[in-house]
């Protein structure tokens, strides 16, 4: 076995734990593009934004000059409770495949929530009990954001109000029950509680409900509920900031063993996993400081980067939210019901759609079936058991690490775990039984989706 | 917050990981009681195992004399995956209850097993495989050891043939799916392919199976298939021996930081996890060297300990394994079905039944609806959403830490987390809807079940 100096997990030590996030907008040369009203097209100042997200939220969702924000003591608290995540050497993988390469992972599954949500979820809900608010509204699909938003809401005692896709709630009825032991009111979406799920409901009386509508009803419920504010767990700036954590201990972990990564690769759906990931590593790439081959990997089903377009559009079906300039296949764009993991979003974080324009990453798609073939074969070696969404990450390191298998090149490749797959079983599943399916869009489906692009001046 | 110079999570290096395990047998005063042949109820020799167990595991079953074992390089390398694990100081917790107590807790569900139990399984694939064997058959009922055994075969590509109670296999699809990610063969018992299995089903033609008739299949299956052998998860000596690792561990992080525990806590069922944790401290204390209150707890719908009898019984249900000498409630026992956890077997480890009845540890019993409570006030400050069997020990812990308040004793508590409970969700449920029910078995139940006591000359 290679290098056994290094460890197989490498944990840094909680005093070398990051004392702040890294906002990675301020050393951009070309700054992603600002928010704008969805009706006006102006942009959005911190005051449009006030009645929906808390305060300190808005002032970093648009602050693009400040480098660093201290990570307040009662958050490094709870970080410590599940941090820092390791760093695990895939020793026993890299012998399996018998390739030169070295491969690292950054673990996020370690915590109840089961992923790396809860890394924002504590902050956002630090800041929502700071500014004296009486709780927060959340939607939630697949259940990871809700699961971590309660957890962080139970230990600040703030109420949580979770509008779960309806579908999702009686599918996952297990995921539903983890909001509830950590005290989340869960509803299933849609609603008769608010004028967006009445709405909706009237309509298509037997719907299994969206994203979009659960995004409508959360919203509707935080604007018009006194002490409440509407919290999202991807695609926001905010959140590419509170996840740097896992980039910044991935730095420091590597430093410790003078490790310097060739490849960095993450799966991306909103990019919130994947923009923690690669802050401090792209920083050094745009001040020249250092290279890296960063590589996006999205589902073939829900390919935004690879074939989306690059303008301002609707943040959610409903066309309530703010607008954000982003690669996009059009608000309306839904996956094919046979896609199994998340990465769902139409759209991209205007960060990393900003650097993806910029020539700084590359993207590319998998296929769903190569996906769960890569996560069985990772399982069996490395014993976790990954979620369908990190598995897109460790289907594109594999490929490489059985290049340098043929090459001989002796390439270090980072990727992000981003979570477990214990609430995912039923997708393993289909996949056991050989019944899973692909699906590539048409480029008529795509091009459909995006005719209902704002048209901006 | 007190202490802050102890970490959060206390984790060994590396390099500090025990290099042996620990037969806490070869210090005992009073040994344990050797193993019976149901029918002759002469003394079971190696040979009389052999066709049974693989030749290293009956060496270790029938040792006690010896004090430590070296732990092969290739087990070693399978724990640096997923272990140290941490040894974590529940400052939030103490801080919530406003306790003087310092409260630690071992948390073993850390791994995709979600349990301690694979510090066993891959012990018992690594013998097998070395003894040049083709697979293993076993049993599961909940399914965490089925998935622990799974992961290890897998590792060491060994086929892994599990019969899953069928009431279970049918109502836990998750944890079947998991066993079949890992390549193990998962059958529902009573199935069609044993004569054990064929014969219950003749009789009983609905029924969901027990524990008792999936251990009749797995041992027919393995002592009638060439190169197989039967494995087991809880009340051996051998599981007590590898999972020693547990308690070593403890002892080594708390060393560290100069730190002696006044009470260690564990939950009970077979003992497979609470003999690892205690095993160096009762070490201890059998020689003298320190003092430590021990507390077992198992929950009052079976109460082997506090409400059994100490005399030899059949292992099993269908009186095929040998006969052990151990705190019984009788072999036809069952606890009641609206019992949720895990610690369902009507016997206890033979080791820690000797211990017991020396003296030297104590046992407790819990309500169900208690335990829940339990579990779901330590989700909600410490974010780990515990499996129902470790919540028994957090029940005590619990306790403890609020008597402390009462009184003002700084008391150091130690308890082992055993695993996470994603796959108990249902039973959180009930808990959540008001519906779970505690079960109090009748004395005239306990007696009726140890009317099947074997008479031992």
């Amino acid at each position: 076995m290679k290098d056994k100096q290094i460890p197989y997990k490498i944990y840094i030590e909680e005093n070398e734990m990051p004392h702040s996030w890294y906002n990675l907008r301020a050393d951009m040369k070309n700054k992603p593009a600002p928010l704008l009203d969805p009706v006006t097209h102006k942009v959005m100042t911190a005051e449009d934004l006030s009645g929906v997200f808390c305060d300190e939220l808005i002032r970093q969702e648009l602050d693009d000059a400040t480098a660093y924000y201290d990570i307040p003591e009662e958050i490094r608290s709870f970080y410590k409770m599940y941090r820092p995540s390791p760093l695990v050497r895939a020793y026993c993988l890299e012998e399996r495949l018998g390739t030169p390469a070295k491969i690292y992972y950054k673990f996020e599954g370690n915590n109840t929530s089961g992923s790396h949500k809860l890394n924002s979820a504590i902050a956002q809900a630090y800041y929502a009990k700071q500014q004296g608010l009486k709780g927060v509204t959340t939607e939630t699909g697949a259940g990871q954001w809700g699961t971590a938003l309660s957890m962080a809401c139970s230990y600040f005692g703030l109420d949580c109000k979770v509008y779960m896709v309806k579908c999702s709630y009686e599918l996952k009825p297990h995921r539903r029950e983890v909001m509830r032991t950590y005290g989340a009111s869960v509803t299933p979406s849609p609603s008769t509680e608010t004028e967006a799920g009445r709405r909706i409901l009237a309509e298509h009386p037997g719907t299994g409900g969206s994203l979009g509508c659960a995004i409508s009803e959360a919203v509707e419920k935080a604007t018009s509920t006194e002490g409440y504010r509407y919290v999202l767990g991807s695609v926001l700036n905010q959140v590419m900031l509170h996840q740097s954590i896992i980039g910044l201990e991935t730095k420091i972990a590597l430093d410790k063993y003078d490790i310097k990564p060739d490849v960095i690769i993450g799966c991306a759906g909103g990019g919130s996993n994947l923009g923690g990931l690669i802050a401090p590593f792209m920083g050094e790439k745009i001040k020249g400081e250092a290279d890296y081959r960063i590589i996006a990997v999205e589902p073939e089903s829900c390919p935004s980067f690879t074939r989306g377009k690059y303008a301002y559009d609707y943040c959610d079906t409903g066309m309530i939210c703010p607008l954000s300039k982003m690669y996009t296949l059009g608000s309306n764009f839904m996956p094919a019901a046979t896609h199994a993991g998340g990465l769902r979003y139409h759209g991209m974080s205007s960060t990393l759609s900003q650097l993806y324009d910029d020539g700084l990453m590359e993207a590319v798609t998998v296929k769903q079936t190569d996906v769960f073939a890569a996560a069985e074969e990772f399982a069996r070696v490395e014993g976790i058991l990954p979620a369908p969404e990190s598995s897109h990450a460790i289907k594109v390191a594999l490929d490489i690490a059985k290049e340098c298998r043929e090459t001989g090149e002796e390439k270090t490749i980072v990727f992000g775990l981003t979570g477990t797959g214990y609430f995912d079983m039923m997708s393993y599943e289909k996949f056991h039984n050989g019944v899973m399916q692909d699906y590539r869009p048409s480029d008529e489906e795509i091009a459909t989706a995006l005719e209902r692009l704002p048209h901006i001046e």
